[in-house]
């Protein structure tokens, strides 16, 4: 078993995840989002690439089980439902309900890897869940790291590190390489307070100075659901039970 | 003065670059032999993003006077007169010339960043004298890791780390970012032995088992050279004393 990382989405090409074992991060806050919303009982989210699509996609549906959801520079969007705060997708608000999601990065890195075998999505929020079934699964891992407009992003190079730290607890032989390594290494210095790692990280500075303290504390969150959302036929839903 | 670092030339296209003063680092082995063939009395190098490109422009040049140098995939390119390896860029070879080179991830990072106002080339080889160099310029600094492929390299990260720490020690107001934070916590981490770092990166491995162990313990060496190169005109020259 093999693990890769991929610090940004724009490394790599659709293609490349032709077949392959993929787990997107992007814990501010699309991953924290799409986890928290299916586990308040949405009946699916629908990522998309661009709100145009985002806006054709949900005009298709039906009216009043459909919301549209997402941000734009951590905004939400003129004519949106919803924006990409996990606190606004409440249970009252998503039950039962498809979301045609839209952000700036975790829903591009998401259709970016549409031809994956596995698509899985991951944060903080799940982070021992995930491992447990890429392990179970014992196939070779691309991790995407979100990251910001194609650049780094501390948080989620962290989760990836955290994420592949519990993978080797489970089974030691996971073969690693240079990504791998940085990634343990800065999971291994900032991975130990999450709170701060996020208030301290770019992206939770821009999120601090638009009013969003709160998504920040909700997103270093370690393991409250143990559930992972899973991608199939265009759409993310729950995979219930971990195998 | 703000630093940035770009853990792979492809998170920003050309225009990103205009007017910025930009490093570009690719440890094994594009920087280390580019340092290391003007250190030697090259005229010049003229780094191209192509081998087509590099055919091209050798052609127009004068017999005798021009050389052909690079890699693709660790190898000699078939008809050049020189690999990637420091060690061929001997002062009896290169005195005098001009050197058309091409390699895999350097000199593709080196043309992406032509548009830059400065435009410098690092390796631990000069790693001193480009920090100081940045200092004393006093302008924000994109350092960009010319990677493998598109994909991460531990080791140029490593040294984009090292010289951001010592740009630091000379500057310590310096802005920071999420890549800044990474790549000092990586030189933290693995940049105390660079030989041993260097061995076990991705790229170290494959150069050993392409049999250029040499080249790995050569480009391990610490500021033995106090020159820069810098892109004027298309062309990379040594800028001889360090204001």
């Amino acid at each position: 078993m093999k693990v890769n990382v991929l610090f940004s989405p724009i490394v790599a090409d659709e293609l490349y995840f032709t077949g392959k074992t993929t787990v997107v991060i992007d814990v501010l806050r699309a991953s924290s989002t799409i986890i928290t919303a299916l586990n308040n009982g949405a009946k699916e989210i629908v990522p998309v690439g661009t709100i145009e699509f985002a806006v054709k996609v949900s005009g298709g549906m039906f009216g009043g089980q459909t919301l549209l959801g997402g941000e734009r520079n951590t905004k939400k969007i003129e004519g949106f439902a919803l924006g990409n705060s996990p606190l606004e997708y409440e249970e009252k608000v998503v039950n039962g309900k498809s979301i045609v999601f839209y952000t700036t990065n975790g829903t591009k890195a998401l259709t970016k890897a549409k031809f994956s075998e596995n698509l899985f999505v991951c944060a903080f929020l799940n982070l021992s869940a995930v491992a447990q079934h890429l392990v179970s699964l014992n196939k070779n891992v691309e991790i995407i790291c979100a990251g910001r407009n194609n650049f780094f992003s501390l948080e989620d190079t962290v989760c990836a590190g955290k994420l592949v730290s519990e993978i080797i607890s489970l089974k030691p032989e996971v073969e690693i390489n240079d990504s791998v390594a940085a990634a343990l290494a800065l999971n291994h210095k900032y991975g130990s307070d999450l709170p701060k790692m996020l208030r301290e990280s770019d992206h939770g500075k821009l999120l601090i100075e638009n009013g969003f303290e709160e998504d920040i504390n909700y997103c270093s969150q370690l393991n409250i659901y143990n559930t992972i959302p899973y991608y199939v036929n265009g759409v993310l839903k729950l995979m219930k039970e971990v195998d």
